[in-house]
């Protein structure tokens, strides 16, 4: 056994269970409390098994589960960016490649350049499968605010023609879900979940 | 679209959302709380990633991670059964064999299938992949006891001895990973973890 190489990885498991104590905007559907970037891995993950056929272009679902695992782990040193949040976008790609350097090369070379690539995919949206991943990143939450009455909406004065316009790339790689978000969005706009 | 399709599909994805408030013995590397079923799938789908390079048989990593996801989900039901309670044990399969009949079969049929055979196949470990699934189920919760210095161990009175036991599945599938484990178990004794 090449230990060295076995201490690395076991270094980069601890490493990353710290990302169940990086907290997300979004509430868990019960509303009982704010959902971590763990568990919204594994939803999007699930997610990727199961809604693989409203993609317009081929996708690799294997590739795609890979990437929406690793798609956060840089929030363990950048912290969770609130989609709406306009001003902490403006460094969150240096705070998270910072992240990336530093969590990322944990790990044995080959392994650290594999998981970088999924992560750089994941982040240039441009394949099949990152327009898929992200899609599938941008529908969980709309998910959850829905099932939580518009919680993090309405907490951060969300309107429905942003949640439109953040979300376009689910247009782009699956139109059927596109359709059933703004059907979401028209019933949480009827409820009061979320204005216009 | 078949809209009655993707309804089961999006009332799946909101059923499973309750599995992160399936709570089990373990807590987080950081001793801060205890660690629920989504963010134990999560990893151990990470480590399925990092580690198959360790098994004596091909394993196929897709797989490995598809099952690793779905194998905890019917606890939502059926509740965490902590590895060592034998009492637990007694009933844990009809109890989980109801939760899957309710859960799974929200989704469409063929759907409800796949992810049925995913767990049966982690259930009877028989496969080399269910194997090797089945051996991080088992080393993870190791990892996390090391790092809180015994703490469910302690909790439940578990001996080194039956750490062994309830892990062979290691030895059969990784003989590296179980050398790494009875390391760990060693130094656990020596630091006063666990006893023998």
């Amino acid at each position: 056994m090449d230990s060295d190489r076995l201490k690395k990885q076991i270094e980069f498991i601890v490493e990353i269970d710290k990302i169940k104590q990086v907290f997300r905007q979004t509430l868990l559907m019960d509303g009982s409390r704010h959902e971590n970037d763990a568990e919204h891995s594994w939803h999007l993950a699930m997610m990727a098994m199961l809604l693989s056929e409203y993609t317009n272009e081929k996708v690799d679902v294997c590739h795609v589960i890979k990437m929406v695992m690793v798609h956060d782990i840089v929030e363990i040193d950048a912290g969770d960016t609130f989609v709406y949040d306009e001003k902490g976008y403006l460094d969150k790609s240096d705070r998270e490649k910072k992240a990336a350097d530093r969590i990322f090369n944990i790990l044995p070379d080959d392994q650290a350049k594999e998981i970088r690539a999924l992560w750089e995919e994941f982040e240039e949206r441009k394949t099949p499968d990152a327009k898929y991943a992200s899609a599938l990143d941008r529908i969980q939450p709309i998910l959850h605010n829905y099932y939580t009455k518009g919680h993090s909406w309405k907490e951060h004065g969300v309107k429905s023609y942003q949640v439109l316009e953040r979300n376009k790339i689910v247009s782009e790689i699956a139109p059927e879900l596109w359709k059933f978000i703004n059907e979401i969005l028209e019933d949480s706009i009827k409820k009061g979940y979320i204005e216009r």
